[in-house]
């Protein structure tokens, strides 16, 4: 089993292969414990599994901030799921399809963040 | 049964008829699959159903968003149940009804964008 | 201003009225604290309110609790819908407009209910 | 455009394609509007989206039913996943990920759902 | 029995030791009938139970509204927790604790509420 | 830092403590990453937290439970609140309390689940 230490500089290294440049941007705000289990534990390891591909699990995870509504947090996925090469059209399928499972008010609001930090060419 | 034209013409006179001159202010960030779905079908099909009147679907839609804590689309359904002529005081009633099945945290917020888009007299 | 006294026995005669006779079902489980509350502020102050009918409040309840997926209750208030003469076409027509708004699934889960309490002639 | 004859008739095909034998197992119990809705427009044209495979639209589906917590319609979609050949892992993989973006609670079920309508060997 | 004007006094007095300076600032926005079953309702009742203490009470309220995600709320009882001198690091163990149970997004999101109204030393 | 090793047993440990002779009878359905997650952990490190008492946490976790309404998962916290001893005056308050910030719906079925698994004397 890895070393809480090697899970951290897993996650680190997964951080900066999903996020570039906007790694840790709101990092400042948060307890050192909070950064441990996003970075060693969320990062560094459920981020590591094998059982899908980074472009499946970005995915994914922009899909469920959508159906939750988490609007803050689309902007940091939303971002992620540009800079590792998913479609914009795959993007807007798939809150298309949320729209009609979580409801039309997150597909909406979802759609004005992707345009804000996705402008449609 | 109508054809999708006729469906998104539909569509298009019931958001007029709901919402006046908002229409289509958030439209220019939706793709066209999703304006599609959302003049033709949602309100070109769905708003188009005679088993309640419009003023009992605008309020129905304004109690769902306020459950739901949808604050952005709030505004746009809160400033239609005004436009169609629903009293405030049957409004401020529901989300006071609300309250009580949601919680009080979404009613709350629901009267700060009440008060925003329709200030009490 | 009412007493609280006042509060309760205008609640039970409310509850009456929407439930007729499965009132009080579920009450042996309620502690007695929350009893007052359902009883003598929530039925005997906020149902009281007479910015709406009594239908109105009715069919806004059960779709705010169609949207927030709450099954158990919507057993209680389709039955208290059907009691006081609300057509079951309209309750159709909210759970299918609420589909849209809070999503398929809590709509697909609301219609069993309906069918298990007011089943369809 | 398609007319709503063909929309249907697609949405049929999808939902055979997707479910297999359990299609339409609680059709009877949704109004005539509500199925036309959900053969001819959701199946019918949401799902015929070429942006994504169906094994993604699939896997999507999934993961948003796990994070609103939608236990019945899990069952449904579970057994899809599998019917078109979806790697049980993949399905673990991604309920285990939506834990830590919707909750742990909302994926102990999930799995409890997973193991009821498809056994691990 | 209390009569109602007895517990909007109470409601009051509760509101100020909880919330200090910060009681009504959002007062002006919600109808009378609302901020009855607020103040003397909510405040005057419910918060008077005495099965458990303030700072109990609080730290349940601050979690509750981290789980659901109302971030306006947040700021309100946040202030109102470091009033009654409930430590930071409570708090924030209680967040952390959340994202387990309601998810990473909803914790993120309550950090950055926290440091705005409640800057770490 | 500890070792995955050290967690799982800490882990292990604050189950046993929390939840008695109930531990592990859902454990079987669960996929051996997520076990490990939650294990080693969950409890094995976010509920080792020492900024609250074991009883803080606790009631936290249930009061979370009920107003994101989870009631499978109240069943085994609830059960676990009630062995280390917190009064169920306490976690009755804490549902009629949380009735006022989730919603009476989740209040409910929560007093249901609770009179299931602790039933009033």
């Amino acid at each position: 089993m890895p070393t809480d230490e090697e899970k951290f500089a897993k996650g680190v290294a997964k951080m900066g292969e999903l996020l570039g440049d906007s790694v840790g941007k709101s990092g400042s705000v948060l307890p050192p414990a909070f950064v441990k289990h996003t970075v060693g534990h969320l990062f560094g390891d459920v981020w590591q599994g094998e059982e899908m591909s980074l472009q499946e699990r970005s995915l994914l995870t922009c899909t469920v901030l959508v159906a939750l509504g988490r609007e803050n947090e689309q902007r940091i996925h939303f971002a992620g799921a540009r800079n590792i090469g998913i479609a914009r059209e795959k993007l807007e399928g798939a809150i298309t399809h949320v729209a009609h499972y979580a409801g039309w008010p997150v597909a909406v609001s979802a759609f004005g963040i992707l345009q804000e930090v996705w402008p449609a060419e």
